[in-house]
């Protein structure tokens, strides 16, 4: 089997051989002739709606949001923090900076097998000259440095608020910290949503207009790949170093963030790897890819109407451009009603202000998004029926109460309030770790039906919406199917309507809970300094119990909204999904006709789609998992050996030899889970582009559920856990040793496998759409055959490596 | 909400209502042609092919099968066995008893819902006489007394079977006591295969035709509603037995089945009303449901050519009589074999014997399937390209080589000799229970892709075969796309090919885990008598220490075999799911035409609905392990308090309060489930019927891989637990713990979610047929709607219930 370095050295030697030998099943391409999506687009952006002054003004807002993000930067790095707190904090972002970097490479690498199908599809086959495809792939290096770029900004300034929080613990009013903590948060929204609004907005505005529709899917594609892969390796990183230390609780009895403890380091940079990083790349890429998603839909759905088509393209891109707006105002409302509610409490739930951004913020877009399509769209004559701003103002508003509903359902089944985690602490005394297991994947389990049923109830809300005569009229005679399809994708669209708070609320956990950690790490209560450096700067003693407490609360609050946002993330990819493979169906439909009967449930390809796309979920939990396991097993006995419990500090080598293993087996683990992936993808689509669709519809309706699963009950064992400790204090007892089990097997449900199911399917969709345009040009059957046949096999040897080369018993 | 005895008086006053305002919505219904099945079932009937002699010929057949089950029976019966021994299993038996008949009453019940639903359909809408449809009440009934009988059997033969098998350990042979849990297995597996292949054969032969189609129906929802209870119900009861015994384990260090522990009479009760009720009823289901499934295909699809129909049922009945011939032939050869390579020896892999049957009879039956059709259907003049009988014992073969190679692919992540078993016992040695619980959930993953893939390649091959011009031709112009759907069923039908041995090594289990069990309780090893009783016996002195050993390693194999039952049992479920619905679609085509294309992929309408399935999967998994968790808490509660670990043995008073929790939360957690399935089906085919079927695709898809990964991981945990109590003997080490609690976590896994999803799945297809047709018929679409919202509502409050109900905090 493929081992080692022998291995991918036969693997890339298999591909280059691919690569060489696949022109020759091109024989006859010149025959098929393909819809020219770029066209389209051009005919919308040619005609005369006033489109152009809107991009520019939408140009302009992203650059007043970059400001607002970077000012937010230089106001939090000029807070207080002693400097035991503020070495600390710097380590970490040394540590980052070197997992960050390696991680760049590896995506230099990962894009060269994307920049060839890029290369093979508009050169081989559309006989582009190379000064358009260079344009491509330039757009697909701008995806991916964005998704890049974003978490670089993410981890720099977590790192420097993550010093300043621990140190305002002290300051005696817990607001602060809170404070903080969402400011870096939504700086890191805003930020993320201009950039890459900035970068959509300029590709429409200034790209040559025949090159617009290249350039979106490159550029997404791009986003997508970059985020897939720092989502997962992050996602691993994060989780063996957390099990790592976390099982030293058990073991040692140590506590939390114990400095002795040479796994707390690497614990702290995996919160920014996993929780930063992971989340900011894939927000990013998210908010893209539902703005592709719905433009393609329109370029190709409104060809015989380009003028409605870019009046509702200006509209999608007016509503975004005003959630930059809406967000920034929410944000400072937010801050004022929290400033007269919580200002001088010392007790107050640390939840709530987070709780009161997102409502506030989802009833102001609300409440714009009917202003805005008023606006733009009141001047369509109307049909009968409701008006069409009113019915597309509805269908976006169902996203946007999913993106606050979903994240209280969440709460329902995580937070330290809720039931469920009381249930798994009451199974968990009389039960030991095997009830308190079982109980939080029964929340997990319940959490998945009710979020469920509530995507699917407001996706039939904006299916019912979308027959309305207003929406049906627009649609072409042969496009009548497509208003739901369009009606899902501006739910997926209005998911994000409320983007950099979805995002702010995101990032705080990773803050808070590096806060709590460098508070411990800088021994602050032993130093002699630090009374006198908190009196300077907050002019009171300091109550080390106190911070102590607030840190923990605060922690918790952070555990809860990364809960939430979750589901929010993994829903648009699943909302969105039929929208994404709307511009594969309409391909095929061009090219064979019949594409609804073919994607019926009585078709067999359908049918074996769909299995596949429920084996590779299932496949990619496990391999997820397995690095995980792996990697945190190699940690464990690292920590064992070589903990010095009679030393007041570990020692730094051993921190970073920690940090070493977690990314060897991040590594490892994602380079077979993205093979899988990429082959799985290229192997399906030359096989039969039906049975393709099937398996893009599977994995994004296993994904759903197996994400919304993984990640709250995890949620809820985390919670758990955190009762256990803080509100009940009974740490060191057989019940906290069990709420500790439940925690670290959570640990890789929610922050590894879950979370990265969304940029997975994203970016298996977009890529599908090139691979499928492959596939469908090839003339010799034979050969497409054979070539699907090696890439599946490929496919399956990465799965079995996925396994059996990352064995707890296997060397190296 | 519906609490207690209060939520159960308003919910048959809520079902009174609906059922007087129901007719209501019939105001118009004799517009409405609806296909008359039966007529077609007629002309195959009415056809002159021979078929009643065939049909005779197997009815004789299936006497002598259950006479071949009631000899062994008798047989076992006489086998020697030690007083205390016998004392054991009877009080086994007893407990059982009391279980079964209170698992009747409720049986009864149900029915009522069921009778209600048929009886408005068949008199209120088709208007039949009360004399047709007292014979298909009484098919209903039949099903169900089918169902509830073979369980009575295997539940009476297994209490007799485990003591011989307890005291042929002492023997001193290990080879008897194989013989004996297998001639038991045999036995329930011939008995159930003969009494439903009798009564199928009944029907088709002297039932007057007009009847037969609805009497089948009748037939197979009375067996899916008997089967789906008895597994839930069995299922929740033995695990809370199981749990609450095991946990003893780690709590006062006890050894297995220590008769000081009240639970373990629980626990062996357990073992046979879930893993021999259970599987038998489910066995008993599978079977006749993936038969009717195909008779009513064809009797659908080939009603335009009554005499090829009526050859091709003649042919399945056929291959279905010769199975009960090639499974005695197989199992008496499998003897001979056992007999002549491990007859003397002491040391021999126990799983050995039970594989040799299983390939065996695969061989044989795939050769018979070849012979058979030849033999049948040679005389179909040729069209070109293989011939129809080769065409069809090819597909036939695919799903035979199924039911041989996933027992397989199952022992790859779950047989002791596995290396996921061993990746999960290097895993808990370092990370304790926490990376125990990760990698099992890692080998259930990785076993739902390997198995859904091994799935899907044999129904691609299957589909592949039916393009054959000999197969399309069979097939009328209007239904050319429903050739894989026939292929599809006939691969469910080929995984059941050799029924009797998949029952037998399944039933294998239970015997040999009360073996051990009453092994222990018996306390032989202190009888004064035991050695004289012994030598009278089998003429040599008792071997006690190494008897032990070989009940243990018995157990390890009825273990493995139990596993490898369940992926079989829900494949069925799976690859028939498209053959069950097609009646639901024909039924919609001749109504409003158009189905195909209503049923693609980008109809929104079947989107939501395989989200729905997905949901309900995810609950379903959710409400049977909170069932176990409650009752194994209040079972461990009762045990810390009640223990004496003073006494030699329980008092038999606390053992009873035992299986009295087991079985208050069983039938609970029972009922919540089954009424959210009935409502849910109800309300979902009264919504949309289209929605529906989306549904019944997700049900299936969703809970075959939610099956297998849980079947799965909770086989390897089971045997992880088993390698380190037998083979490494750590017992009472952390290690062991460690393995404990992966063990307690799997129980419900692989015993009680997994196993019921099989027949949940075939039951709410089935009774949805009904459903659907009784909603298509409803002309009066705002009462239909209003109807649908209320059931829908039901289920949503029972959905509620089934966690908020079953609380550990609520009382009662």
């Amino acid at each position: 089997m493929f081992k080692g370095k022998l291995g991918f050295l036969s693997f890339f030697i298999i591909s280059a051989i691919l690569f060489v030998l696949a022109p020759m099943a091109f024989a006859g391409e010149a025959d098929i002739e393909l819809p020219d999506l770029t066209a389209v687009v051009f005919n919308i952006f040619g005609s005369p709606v006033g489109g152009l002054t809107i991009l520019n003004v939408g140009l302009v807002v992203c650059i007043v949001g970059m400001a607002f993000g970077l000012m937010q930067y230089t106001q939090t790095k000029s807070l207080p923090a002693h400097k035991s707190m503020l070495d600390v904090s710097n380590t970490i972002w040394e540590t980052c900076k070197t997992y960050v970097i390696q991680q760049g490479k590896f995506l230099a690498a990962l894009w060269i097998l994307i920049a060839a199908c890029i290369l093979y599809y508009f050169v081989g086959l559309q006989g582009k000259g190379m000064g358009d495809v260079s344009m491509i792939l330039a757009a697909s290096i701008l995806g991916i440095l964005g998704s890049y770029g974003v978490a670089w900004f993410g981890i720099r300034i977590n790192t420097v608020a993550n010093s300043r929080a621990a140190f305002a613990s002290l300051s005696g009013k817990p607001l602060n910290i809170v404070d903080i903590c969402l400011r870096s948060g939504m700086s890191v929204g805003l930020v993320l949503v201009s950039i890459e609004l900035f970068f959509m907005l300029a590709i429409l505005a200034y790209i040559p207009p025949a090159l617009i529709g290249p350039c979106f899917i490159g550029f997404a594609i791009g986003e997508s790949l970059g985020a897939s892969a720092l989502r997962i390796c992050g996602g691993i990183f994060t989780k063996i170093a957390d099990i790592g230390s976390d099982l030293m609780k058990i073991i040692f009895h140590l506590p939390e963030d114990d400095p002795k403890n040479p796994g707390v380091i690497a614990d702290c940079t995996g919160d920014n790897a996993g929780d930063s990083v992971g989340p900011t790349a894939d927000g990013f890429e998210t908010y893209g890819v539902t703005g592709v998603a719905l433009v393609t839909f329109l370029a190709l759905a409104m060809a015989g109407n380009p003028e409605m088509g870019g009046k509702l393209v200006i509209w999608i891109f007016a509503m975004r451009i005003m959630m930059v707006i809406t967000s920034l105002i929410s944000y400072f409302v937010n801050n004022a009603v929290s400033a007269s509610l919580f200002g001088d409490k010392k007790e107050f739930d640390f939840e709530h202000p987070l709780t009161n951004l997102v409502w506030i913020t989802s009833i102001v877009s609300i409440a714009i998004t009917f202003f805005a399509s008023h606006a733009l769209l009141a001047d369509v004559p109307p049909v009968g029926g409701i008006s069409l701003w009113l019915a597309l103002s509805i269908i976006i508003s169902c996203g946007t109460i999913a993106g606050a509903l979903i994240p209280e359902l969440t709460k329902v089944f995580t937070s330290t309030s809720s039931r469920h985690c009381a249930e798994v602490i009451d199974a968990s005394r009389q039960g030991g770790p095997s009830l308190n297991i079982l109980s939080g994947l029964v929340a997990g389990n319940f959490s998945a039906f009710w979020e469920g049923l509530a995507i699917l109830v407001l996706m039939l809300i904006a299916y019912l919406v979308s027959q309305s005569a207003s929406i049906m009229t627009l649609m072409p005679e042969a496009f009548q199917f497509a208003a739901p399809v369009f009606a899902f994708g501006l739910v997926a669209f209005g998911f994000l309507g409320m983007g950099p708070v979805t995002i702010a609320v995101d990032s705080f956990g990773p803050v808070s809970d590096n806060a709590q950690s460098i508070y411990e790490l800088s021994r602050i209560e032993v130093r002699p300094d630090a009374k006198e450096v908190v009196k300077k700067a907050y002019g009171k003693e300091p109550d080390f119990a106190l911070a102590k407490h607030f840190l923990e609360s605060c922690d918790g609050a952070g555990n809860t909204f990364k809960a939430t946002a979750k589901p929010v993330l993994i829903g648009t990819a699943v909302v969105g999904a039929t929208t994404m493979v709307f511009g594969i169906i309409i391909l095929l439909e061009n090219l064979f006709g019949g594409a609804i009967a073919k994607l019926s449930l009585v078709q067999p390809e359908i049918i074996l789609g769909l299995l596949m796309g429920g084996a590779v979920i299932y496949w990619f939990c496990g391999a997820s998992t397995q690095a995980v396991v792996t990697g945190a097993y190699r940690a464990v006995v690292f920590i064992k050996e070589n903990i010095n419990l009679d030393k007041e500090e570990a020692d730094i080598k051993d921190s970073k030899e920690i940090v070493k293993i977690c990314t060897i087996y991040a590594q490892k683990g994602m380079v077979n889970i993205f093979i899988v992936i990429f082959f799985m993808a290229l192997a399906l689509s030359f096989f039969n582009p039906y049975f393709f669709i099937g398996y893009l519809i599977g994995i994004a309706f296993f994904g759903l559920y197996q994400a919304i699963f993984m990640a709250n009950a995890g949620g809820c064992w985390d919670n758990a856990k955190k009762i256990v400790e803080v509100d009940l204090a009974e740490k060191n007892t057989p019940l906290h040793e069990a709420s500790v089990v439940g925690d670290t097997v959570g640990d890789p449900f929610k922050d590894t496998s879950s979370v990265s199911l969304n940029p997975v399917i994203k970016f298996t969709t977009l890529f599908g759409l090139l691979a499928t345009e492959i596939a469908v040009t090839m003339t010799n059957q034979g050969l497409k055959l054979g070539l699907a046949s090696v890439f599946f096999v490929i496919a399956l040897i990465f799965v079995y490596r996925s396994f059996y080369g990352m064995r707890i018993a296997e060397k190296g």
